[in-house]
């Protein structure tokens, strides 16, 4: 297909091509499954449901970046071709831009089935359905309740265990299949080895801040959240995109430079609108991470300053109460925690600023700026 | 590298070969580990020992089937000709032999996670190290003794989990980038696929089965048994050498027959073996399928049966002691279950003798005999 400067794609279509590559990659599967039975099929079709019920934020800045690419390629080529070698990558890049997605999920669920979370955006997640499910067929044929409780929840974070595993290896067949040129899918086999082994340490370093295992610094803090979200979220996409549309080494390095400084603010702003933001608004509990005691660069800053005998002993009480954590909020405020993240993030999108003002194409850099946009939006 | 019928080469060199191509996997992995700090390294050292401390069994029958079928073609041909575009495949077999063994790894690491096992063959496996390190570290930070336990617990089984994760991703790199043409590539990646799918299948239905959610049914475990281990250890190093050298569909399709087969028969002997055998010479616990309530087919048939109400009652009991257990041994003799499996055993190995008189050519049925010994060797 095509691609030309007037033929700027919608997100709307966007969304539309990744939800139909989804729903390919995913309903393939599906139906190749029933043949192991019910319960192999049901993981993916409860795997395809959450899917296909996201915002697909991953592959839009992905199919967004390689657009915006080919667009300044393009106009500097002549206009009588009818398409470039990279414009031709644009259905491979969708089929990439679908497999990051199956990537996210796959993190997700192993995520879950880590911190034993049983529901995400309010809703059961795979783990929390299978629960439900196989609950339901023991209640009705045992009659009695809860009796194998620990048995269902086994066979539930399994599934979880085992349907990660299926989007990690579905990840890697897309990527292994991209119809492209030996050397560049090399290059995209060699970013998908660097995304995981870097969002595992991420993962692996958070678990150990959780567990007590891995002292809660700062810099610890900060290592962590760019590894465990940022990496697979920004760098991931936009070193893709650049690779697919043929971009420069020093532009794939700017975009991933200002990705992961982007991510690392998004990841420090839930971080605030966790503990300080109106729930009305934001959709999240105002006190759950003090519950979990969850180690942040909130918390990390507070525990350097006067404040934190009186916020310690609050710190991780999963009883903790709405005044209680009222009490640690305005700690948290009073002794400069919430000033200090504040800061870093302003430090964060001076650093995304003048990444933006390097090898970055102009077309490209209001893809980026749109993205800095909804963090902004969320601020207010 | 040229391979003639005179150059057959040693199962030692054979071993040789193949842990020197999973220590550049695994060595690679481990240095680049580094980067991100002492916790994640060790989970690629752990591995790394584990892997290499193995027998290979897997990627031994990928490459004796390659080098068997490679001597058969050749045998056929123009001995002026040196080597084939067959054998010029061989480094790459090599390659996908040790992705096998990542594979199997990456299984028994879930697996493990799974079923709470700190244990493999008499020694730590990477979740038991793990807990042990972290124990000790916790214990001397912290002075006290089991006081986190169930942190450090969950900090060793995510461990388990991210490492099967990391290497299960490993694994779809080497069949990604295997040097192959295109289809030949395909052809592998499908076989990939098709052995993931039908490995989760067969460790759910096991979940299943110990859970309670799925009915524990003859059948049900057969198939069990076939998917869960018979298709990763037999089918798909037989299918990758068939394919990898070059061999008819109808050669392929014979080999997986008798290795699936050969594989169940191998898997209800272990059965017997854990139940029945003399764990000074099996080194098998004899009570541990009783006392976990594993739902094998030597159950399965004595459920059946008039002696079930009598075995019942000490099924599944943690605390089983050494004259009950004997006293459902007795049990599952007399009721018959013992010579049902038995039956079972010789139906496979028949049905697995009768494809070692059809396609199968001569150089490849003694390496599959070969492995029939070793059944036989077990149960003497």
């Amino acid at each position: 297909m095509t691609i030309t400067s007037s033929t700027v794609r919608s997100r709307t279509d966007l969304c539309t091509a990744i939800e139909n590559e989804l729903g390919g990659l995913i309903g393939k599967r599906a139906s190749a499954a029933t043949v192991y039975g019910p319960d192999f099929a049901r993981l993916w079709e409860l795997a395809g449901q959450n899917v296909l019920g996201g915002k697909f934020v991953r592959p839009l800045l992905l199919m967004e970046t390689y657009d915006a690419l080919n667009q300044t390629q393009q106009s500097h080529q002549n206009h009588q071709e009818t398409g470039t070698a990279e414009s031709r990558h644009r259905e491979t890049a969708i089929s990439i831009a679908a497999a990051i997605e199956l990537l996210h999920y796959a993190f997700l669920l192993h995520d879950d089935v880590i911190d034993g979370d049983l529901v995400r955006r309010g809703h059961p997640n795979l783990i929390g359905s299978l629960l439900e499910e196989a609950g339901e067929t023991a209640r009705e044929t045992s009659g009695a309740d809860g009796t194998r409780a620990g048995s269902v929840l086994h066979w539930a974070q399994t599934g979880g265990i085992l349907m990660g595993d299926m989007l990690l290896a579905a990840t890697h067949q897309s990527f292994a299949r991209a119809d492209l040129p030996h050397e560049l899918r090399l290059r995209l086999l060699d970013l998908l080895e660097h995304t995981i082994n870097e969002t595992v340490a991420g993962e692996q370093l958070d678990v150990g801040l959780g567990d007590g295992v891995i002292a809660p610094d700062l810099q610890t803090i900060l290592v962590m959240c760019g590894y465990k979200t940022a990496t697979y979220t920004f760098e991931l996409p936009l070193r893709a995109a650049a690779a697919l549309a043929g971009a420069d080494f020093a532009v794939e390095n700017a975009l991933a430079t200002a990705g992961r400084h982007l991510g690392l603010a998004f990841q420090l702003q839930d971080d605030l609108l966790s503990t300080f933001g109106d729930p009305r608004r934001h959709g999240k509990d105002p006190f759950s991470d003090l519950r979990e005691g969850k180690e942040t660069a909130i918390i990390a800053h507070a525990r350097t300053t006067t404040a934190w005998p009186d916020i310690e002993p609050f710190f991780g009480r999963p009883e903790l109460s709405v005044g209680d954590g009222e009490h640690v909020r305005r700690h948290l405020t009073r002794c400069g925690a919430e000033a200090f993240v504040e800061g870093l993030i302003e430090e964060q999108m001076q650093a995304f600023n003048h990444q933006l003002t390097s090898t970055i194409p102009a077309s490209v850099r209001n893809v980026l700026l749109d993205l800095a946009v909804q963090l902004e939006g969320r601020q207010s």
